[in-house]
């Protein structure tokens, strides 16, 4: 299994990120490493030996730059050169903890969407008493349009068919009421193209049915996503120091925000691209990038792209039309 | 002190309602209610009695109707009833539980705005260990222009200057990333209306920045903000649960989520209009009625009402144009 690694995007970088990954290399005799970055930054950072292989790339695209532009002017971003060894086949996974924007262009562009995906998405269990449970998007996309939240709902439910055995996932979407009229406008005209659809439509989902037992893909806007996988994390610090004070003890793995930091200490799988792609937390030190490392390795040896195609195969009816051309470019561009 | 209460409006109306205003009514000598709804609906619930009037009205205008139709079509609508004798001085505050759409329509068009202020809005403090620390819109207002968002500030600014006497509120604005570019559309542009206004901005605030002490005010989109406030919800009866498993003992009031479910046991008070009104949650049953009724009283024995008027008269400086006529009426009857 070799995974290639973005060393230079990520606010530790590339320091944590090499430390981080020659760490689940140890870890892991089947693996091995494709570092990406600048020479002469990688250099001393000892990522030489026998299943660790060193590419040259330029550095990273900067947090905070628009994604298709910087990545035209900069075609050797370390982000892009990681992107073009998976799709050349020199690699069976990727994983940078950069700027998002980029990596989802860089995906899209160099590696390339599966058959009838029109925006690839990604969405993570938030709790660990209901791990097949999934919400999505959690961040890439921010400005969505009704017919994307439709695609993220078939992709949520490719997932889960695939990795949980859950034959007919149940959708809902997050919304501010279960009442009709209730939504905002996106929320509204995706509510009507789910209820037309032939996914197994359940309705709204409002905040507090989150944790309850209402649907198995609940999708959002990648806005409302990422502000609340992000107060989740928030808060697992505060319920952790909580917890330690009150009882002397650590969280126990059976706490109700034990998996809230999933994404932090493992990241999250880009749902939708040909290849495996696996996008870390920004602000990922050298354990959370072992974490993202042993994921990316974990979902290559439970066949996870098969599999994810498989059911998008066999699922997969109507792609709604959402996009024409390369919206991702488009979008995340802006 | 005289509270007027739509009896009819709310999940379990009349009955739970009324039963939680006299319970109220019993433990404060001060307090004189104004019960307001369907004479034969109330008849049998007790509501004879000293410090009780009972005004007729037809019944309420159900959740998810649409509000500003609605309450041209049913004039005599228990809301609307209820805040036309707020408006005449009949009542010294209102509280509703019903449709939080009419409830708003209702109290801007009988009560009026306060001078300078475009649009209403609802916000709280989430948790119990930062009680100064404001989350606005939390629900009334979903689809948002970046003009509003900076009224939000502006109203969550003058509540903490008249109440917790923060001189100078930090204003941030929630948001899925701290570089520039990251935001959503309305997002983007409010942060740019925010940096050049004169309030104290600091910027934008991610989600797990929600539980630091970045900003005392932060402005979101109802929808998000509703999302958000009902997470915690919901999350407070998993965290109660278990913690009672775990230790034996039912949850402290200094844990972190302590405050999670304050709106649902006292309401949240609605900034920017005249004269004081009250939104109970539509789920509450006596007990959240009971908890709803005393604080309007809380707010009316604080001064609440005078204490905004000057802050917002002092401190108020560009209203920014937000809208010019009556924008409640047009968005939320949508």
């Amino acid at each position: 299994m070799r995974v290639a690694i973005d060393a230079m995007g990520g606010d530790n970088a590339p320091e944590a990120i090499v430390q981080g990954a020659l760490r689940a290399l140890g870890e892991d005799p089947d693996l091995e490493l494709v570092l990406v970055g600048v020479p002469a930054e990688l250099r001393g950072l000892g990522p030489d030996g026998e299943r660790v292989r060193v590419v040259a790339s330029g550095p990273a695209i900067p947090e905070g730059a628009p994604p298709a532009r910087s990545l035209l002017r900069q075609p050797d971003a370390s982000v892009a050169v990681t992107m073009r060894l998976l799709a050349a086949g020199e690699a069976d996974a990727a994983v940078t903890f950069g700027n998002t924007g980029a990596a989802l262009v860089s995906a899209v562009h160099e590696v390339g969407l599966l058959p009838g995906v029109t925006r690839c998405t990604v969405g993570e269990a938030l709790f660990a008493f209901a791990p097949e449970r999934l919400i999505l998007d959690l961040g890439p996309s921010v400005d969505v349009r009704p017919a994307h939240l439709v695609a993220f709902a078939r992709l949520g439910c490719a997932y889960l068919q695939a990795f949980a055995g859950v034959e007919r996932p149940r959708v809902g979407i997050l919304s501010n009421g279960g009442e009709v009229g209730k939504g905002n406008q996106v929320v509204k005209e995706a509510t009507a193209l789910l209820a037309a659809s032939d996914l197994m439509f359940v309705g709204p989902v409002e905040g507090h049915e989150l944790v309850q037992d209402r649907a198995d893909v609940i999708v959002c806007d990648g806005f409302v996503g990422n502000v609340l996988v992000k107060f989740c994390e928030g808060l697992a610090a505060v319920l952790d120091h909580h917890w330690r004070r009150e009882t002397g003890r650590p969280t126990p793995a059976t706490s109700p925000w034990a998996n809230f930091r999933a994404i932090e200490q493992r990241g999250a799988a880009l749902l939708g691209v040909r290849r495996p792609v696996v996008l870390g937390h920004g602000r990922a030190g050298a354990d959370e990038a072992a974490g993202v490392v042993r994921h990316a390795a974990r979902l290559l040896r439970g066949g996870f792209q098969q599999r994810l195609e498989e059911a998008v195969r066999e699922r997969w009816r109507d792609p709604e039309g959402a996009d024409e051309g390369d919206p991702e470019v488009a979008a995340a561009g802006r």
